[in-house]
């Protein structure tokens, strides 16, 4: 049973549905819920002759509904494991406790599928394949019921991970809210930038200010549901600011004033200290692969000879980029691979004609 | 006539002497000045007889002595054109103009090579191709001075653009220094971090702290000689940041306070007024491309085989990125076309065999 004909309603019941799986589909909206029934997510609630043989009832309505939906499921379903899919915990759980009704069944979850919302039109029961699946059980859970979420969440193609509800949403307050929200402020700043300084962005400011794209919309409910942990991450942030700034700002005229130095390094380098820590493919530590540069004619066909000159030399490509120049003929991919690789990969590219560029201070990536 | 034989020297002697130019280089490390002539970015300076025969000096010397280094060349070459390489002018073009010499033959330069220093081990006689190179008149500058500066950058591959210092500085604050800081401040939030918190870690917050990995001495130079300008945007963010940070903030037992959403939406909402003004591929108004989604196994020879194929396809890729899943076989590359490509593009790769995905609200990205 799916309360949420969205998105992530739509895409689990095209996921399950594939899998020979009973699902049925309820939302308020008859149009979204028509829809989602059209592609074949699931038939409607009026099909569903007994509300006890329902085993699983995964709430996917918005957020600001999403506890309430909980209780009347537990309610309406008196024998189902109920989960909720909001990208925000605590606040839900605490709702379910304070209820009057059957805590055991209640276990939160937040798929990582990194899309929220949206129509059943663009459902694809692909879209949970190989992401974490975040379970959240409250202290009332019952294991059953832990259990049947992560059985649900391996069933889509997801990868369960078990936090509590307060590591949880401090967690992504830590690595996706507060980054969105500095972005966008960062970004922000360019809104009434001179025209000429933007002439001169790069590659670094491109990655920084990618997700400032984001739909002001959907991340201002995320980010207000998740508010108390988000001010907390940017309370120790806006002090490491401060004291930068501080330092930058001090009187002086013309010598560099004590403590700049100090102040700029020590930030630098806590960020190296942190971004050292983000996992590369494969969850696993961060691999520091061999990045080989190749000039890339800016013409059709370059990219894909550049592939399968590479797919001749039989090294597997860890990762890839693509720099473009501004004006010019020719752009840099850049070619990850591991590093017993690198010295493979540059002699063959060679022998096919590449020139490779080589650098020393990496800095601009 | 280089003065400064690391990697932007020995690039541009590199580059200038394949180009049948007369070089002479001078450093004040033997062993680095010794190298430079060995991989042929030119002879030293014992070899020059005739100092008034020099038409052209580029100051590529350590930004704390660039300033010094210029004054001197004006005095030792009295017929020369002197221009520098520091990614920073305002402070050096008053040195030069506070000294007593012929003030009309220096303009300063920033070639935007994304890279500063290290060995003429390093160097890349293409190093500056299609790069803006900034060029950096004072009111003292001749406007011959101006055009010989603007003809080394063509002649090394680049795309001169004239700035006055001021702006130049204001401008790398904004679309260069700044986003180092706010990203390394960003990482730095992380270094003690929940390890659970880093597995749930995705492509948002990869791209938001890519050039966190800088190195720290590097960075600390150029944001302390430009820390007047970066002061300035970093007071900005700042009042930016604390006024969301107080609205989220705001005491409240349980309803979203007064003032949230607002907040919060406005910071969202001026960041993709910021982002948009970024241009993109050829320097044009930032183009949106399509964006096709790829399901590419993990194994060797795939993302080859999927460059092949669009190769057959025959549609031009304007970029492309490659995400892999944390614990999955298989990654997503997302091939950047333009829209109108978008139909034949994916048509191809399905008769080819691939899978597309096809997500609605791309927040992740």
């Amino acid at each position: 049973m799916i309360v949420g004909s969205g998105l992530l309603g739509a895409s689990l019941g095209l996921r399950l549905v594939g899998s020979g799986i009973d699902v049925y589909l309820h939302d308020t909206s008859p149009t979204s819920l028509n829809l989602a029934c059209d592609i074949g997510a699931g038939q409607k609630l009026e099909c569903l002759s007994d509300k006890t043989q329902v085993t699983t009832v995964i709430v996917a309505a918005p957020p600001d509904v999403c506890g309430q939906c909980v209780i009347e499921a537990l309610n309406t379903y008196p024998n189902a494991t109920v989960t909720d899919v909001a990208s925000v915990k605590l606040d839900i759980a605490q709702e379910v406790l304070a209820a009057d009704v059957d805590h055991s069944r209640y276990v939160g979850s937040h798929p990582m599928a990194g899309r929220e919302q949206s129509g059943a039109g663009k459902a694809d029961a692909d879209l949970f394949d190989s992401r974490p699946w975040v379970i959240v059980p409250t202290r009332a859970s019952s294991r059953t019921a832990v259990l049947n979420v992560r059985t649900l969440a391996v069933d889509v193609g997801a990868t369960p991970v078990e936090f509590d509800a307060a590591l949880h949403d401090r967690s992504v307050a830590l690595i996706s809210h507060v980054p969105q929200l500095i972005s966008s402020l960062l970004a922000a700043r360019l809104a009434n930038a001179p025209a000429e300084a933007l002439t001169l962005s790069g590659q670094g400011l491109r990655d920084t200010t990618r997700i400032a794209h984001s739909d002001p919309r959907l991340w201002t409910s995320i980010i207000a549901a998740n508010r108390r942990e988000i001010s907390r991450v940017l309370r120790d942030f806006s002090d490491d600011l401060t004291h930068v700034a501080d330092a930058l700002s001090a009187d002086s005229t013309d010598a560099i004033p004590a403590g700049v130095m100090g102040a700029v390094h020590d930030a630098i380098a806590r960020g190296n200290d942190g971004v050292e820590r983000i996992p590369g493919k494969h969850g696993g530590a961060q691999q520091h692969y061999a990045a080989v540069d190749v000039l890339i004619p800016d013409k059709p066909g370059y990219l894909g000879k550049l592939f399968s000159d590479v797919g001749q030399i039989g090294v597997n490509v860890e990762d890839f980029q693509m720099e473009h120049s501004r004006h010019g003929k020719q752009g840099i991919g850049t070619i990850y691979v591991e590093n017993r690789l690198t010295d493979t990969l540059e002699k063959g590219l060679e022998e096919r004609g590449w020139s490779l560029v080589v650098w020393e201070n990496d800095q601009s990536r």
